[in-house]
């Protein structure tokens, strides 16, 4: 299984060096300078074990890759423009496009611009930072549920869920991806918010104060109606169960903060604006996600206004 | 009337200064230095005429000022302990303790520490912004409404206000606080937060962006529908109105978002926590007010975390 990583962020590394140290036949794409991944390799920090890869097979085009049976698609959904010229060059008729991308919206984009029958996504449910241009800390490896878009999972399913396997990646078959896809969001949307909103804290900061562990909680079932408005049979014990898990995990900076302590674009339409335009034409009503959606977006629109000063 | 201004902030300036230039017995308390003012005078800079005062009667202390029949109340809430200590040298047996300061909870404060029967409150609807310790700006002088604390306006009340009335002051007398006080919040609590949450914008920011103004209006309603759980029988169109005049008003920063820039203690409980509780136990439902309390408590609480470093 040929597999091609797009995408050099923590997600991409994580993914593709656990592949290609278990022995898939791994290809990066790294946009910029080569050299820093030739000469170090790729690095995962990990309390449960740590892992390098030596020889990377790194590009700076898609080209240089030339078709994959796989390709995972780990860029920023701010930057999924950028696909459209990039995943061209990686396609055969049987190429799966698998999307770990956050958020709503991603498979749709691929559906439009490349044929519906490509198309998969994955939720990674894992806590990992890039500490640097070749590596990773990974507090919690988690698992990896992944699904066709749009129709049960199949042959082609099993058999890269199979690969991740045998390369140690933990992961899951689903036949639902758009429910998990809202199970994921129930965690995203209040601490990638919050995290930025309250000044730039962790997880542990968050569920350490009184006032935002509740306004998380509240979030929490506000997303959780809103899968079930958009016919996802969510259930609202997810909430405390994340909340759990966020406390076994300790203090962790989520990926958007990482993105806006780093001046990047946030995944504002991926994580907050598409949850929130579907839930409402569903008719849920979500009064928290409204208000801090429109003060990240304004967060930002000011960050860029004063950028382009 | 012997009056008594305590507090030097952009209230305390622009109506003290007016007393004063009207020809009141104005005497300010004004902490730290006072060469400053008795060598500069106190400065209203306004559109519509600018109003100096060359002679300022001011004290260090309370006890030099001596016992008033108005005592005019305009520190930070958060500055109320320091009440305890500067009231009593100004009262005797019918002094009128009037608190012009945002929010719910000043006039029980004063109840609890001296009698009920010295307390009125006061709502000023009006832009004003402190330059330096000696100048302000106006930039709408609006009106004040003044009222008793739980009782019906009287001959007390009406004296006070035709005091202010002589000066230039725009007044009127209600016989209903309270209800006052909760129109007042409609606009206190929308814009003073989200001027500070969406980064440190203006009122003209805040309602040129589509979904800080969506979120401005919600915020209203919930006010709106807070104050008719807890009986005060206001109406939706106030948001409207609000919304119009803080237009016609043009950007403004919120004292809110000054005191933040400043570093200053936010009066957290006074505008977010205390309506909240009230209506909570009312039985209201604010569930974007909570997260705007979470999120500005928590900003705070990470603000004097860092400055304790």
């Amino acid at each position: 299984m040929r597999i091609a990583i797009i995408g050099s962020g923590a997600i991409g590394i994580h993914y593709g060096a656990h592949l290609a140290r278990g022995g898939a036949d791994v290809h990066f794409l790294i946009r910029g300078d080569l050299r820093e991944v030739r000469q170090n390799g790729l690095y995962v920090r990990a309390k449960g074990g740590s892992l390098r890869v030596a020889d990377v097979n790194c590009y700076n085009s898609t080209t240089e890759i030339g078709p994959c049976d796989l390709v995972i698609i780990a860029v920023k959904a701010t930057s999924n423009g950028d696909l459209i010229d990039l995943i061209p060059p990686l396609l055969h008729d049987r190429t799966a496009l698998l999307t770990l991308q956050n958020g709503l919206g991603n498979e749709e984009f691929l559906a439009e611009h490349f044929s519906v029958e490509h198309v998969l996504g994955g939720l990674c449910f894992i806590c990992v930072t890039r500490i640097s241009r070749t590596e990773i800390e990974a507090y919690d490896s988690g698992t990896l549920v992944m699904g066709e878009y749009g129709r049960n999972a199949g042959r082609r399913t099993d058999a890269i869920a199979s690969q991740f396997a045998t390369c140690g990646i933990n992961c899951s078959v689903t036949d639902d991806l758009a429910f998990e896809r809202w199970r994921k969001l129930v965690w995203n949307i209040p601490f990638n918010a919050l995290s930025i909103l309250a000044g730039g804290i962790s997880t542990a900061d968050i569920l350490g104060n009184d006032g935002l562990r509740r306004a998380t909680l509240a979030l929490m079932d506000e997303v959780v109606d809103a899968a079930n408005n958009c016919g996802h049979a969510l259930d609202k014990a997810v909430a405390q169960q994340y909340i759990k898990h966020t406390e076994v995990v300790g203090a962790f900076k989520p990926s958007t903060l990482s993105d806006w302590e780093g001046r990047k674009p946030l995944e504002l339409q991926a994580i907050w604006g598409e949850p929130l335009r579907r839930a409402t034409a569903a008719g849920a009503k979500m009064p928290r996600l409204e208000i801090i959606y429109a003060l990240l977006k304004s967060l930002e629109a000011t960050r860029e206004g004063q950028q382009s000063l």
